[in-house]
């Protein structure tokens, strides 16, 4: 009994050691998306940019494909696991502190340099249909912690006025504004406001 | 003096044939990029969607990328033709009018099979600084329209209530709406009635 834990720890050291060196690969393919497009960077690159020996990156993503579908899920997850903090945050109530709660998970967003990491995962989810179908899974997850934050803010708050629009709609629009923002400011910066930003989304959460 | 004249008419229907050969090609271009990423797109298939041989779609345009150069100015130009057309009528007194109105020329982005055609040009965009010049400039000059538009709506109409926006930060979020929303509904359909969001969008210029 004792044996079998100690070599379950073991495993889990290793593990967790494994799951390091693939989150500095990650991080580095992040960095260089956010300077390039995913078919011009060669796994090379993702090598140099992380330390590591082209050898010693192929360890750990076999291919290029690989290290891309992991990308993206620890893209999704890390903002996932954000959100659902906010969630157990009582956030509607307080509107100062929900701005900043918002802020701080969705800055990935709001940051131009973003920009480019999305469309390149948007572009190669057009053609492929395993990452179309993660980042579809992604959008709707994403939707729905919108639509969660609605329904409970129009439950305590008064609205302001009477809306024709539904808690989904509503969801969407915050969602697509979130999201695409950064994208817009990467090409035409105006610049906008982040604080802005938020605090209008805020606003339609209240109808 | 007759004989330039007839010299320049000549001049002309060649210019008007040259630009209907253009236009088919841009045409089975648009379609294509509907369906596939603009990387994987070959100058044969546009000629074969085209109807033209590849020699003769050469004869128009001497490489892909004039070809993609000219579509996006070809993609640009008839949105913006359309807006001016909006900005001459009366749009800000007439709602439903004007619901009818910005459906028209915005159907384009509302479509969500031309968030493919927006993703290829914005990533090659980030490539390529010729098409990111013309990509902002047509940006911005969206985004003119409409602050054209609301700050002429709030001349007229009593704004619905006291905006801490102004006009150009409202412009930004009709913008970002109006282009992005057929890309969400590309990857995750709810789907939204393309009418409702053309409504939320002219609640918008009404602050």
């Amino acid at each position: 009994m004792i044996i079998t834990q100690a070599i379950k720890q073991l495993y889990m050291k290793k593990q967790e050691k494994i799951q390091k060196k693939k989150t500095l690969i990650l991080e580095a393919l992040k960095r260089l998306l956010q300077n390039n497009v995913y078919s011009r960077i060669t796994v090379q690159d993702v090598a140099d940019e992380a330390g590591f020996s082209k050898g010693g990156l192929l360890h750990y993503f076999p291919t290029k494909e690989d290290m891309y579908i992991e990308f993206m899920e620890y893209l999704f997850n890390s903002i996932n696991d954000e959100h659902r903090n906010i969630l157990k945050g009582n956030l509607h109530s307080k509107a100062k502190a929900s701005i900043s709660a918002m802020y701080g998970v969705e800055r990935f967003f709001l940051d131009p340099s973003t920009a480019k990491v999305l469309i390149n995962l948007i572009l190669y989810a057009y053609e492929d249909e395993k990452i179309m179908v993660r980042l579809k899974e992604f959008i709707r997850r994403h939707l729905e912690l919108y639509k969660t934050i609605i329904n409970e803010a129009r439950e305590d708050l008064p609205q302001r006025r009477k809306t024709d629009f539904d808690a989904e709609f509503h969801a969407r629009i915050a969602q697509i504004l979130m999201i695409s923002a950064g994208l817009f400011e990467s090409i035409d910066p105006l610049p906008i406001d982040n604080l802005n930003l938020i605090r209008y989304i805020i606003s339609i959460f209240r109808g």
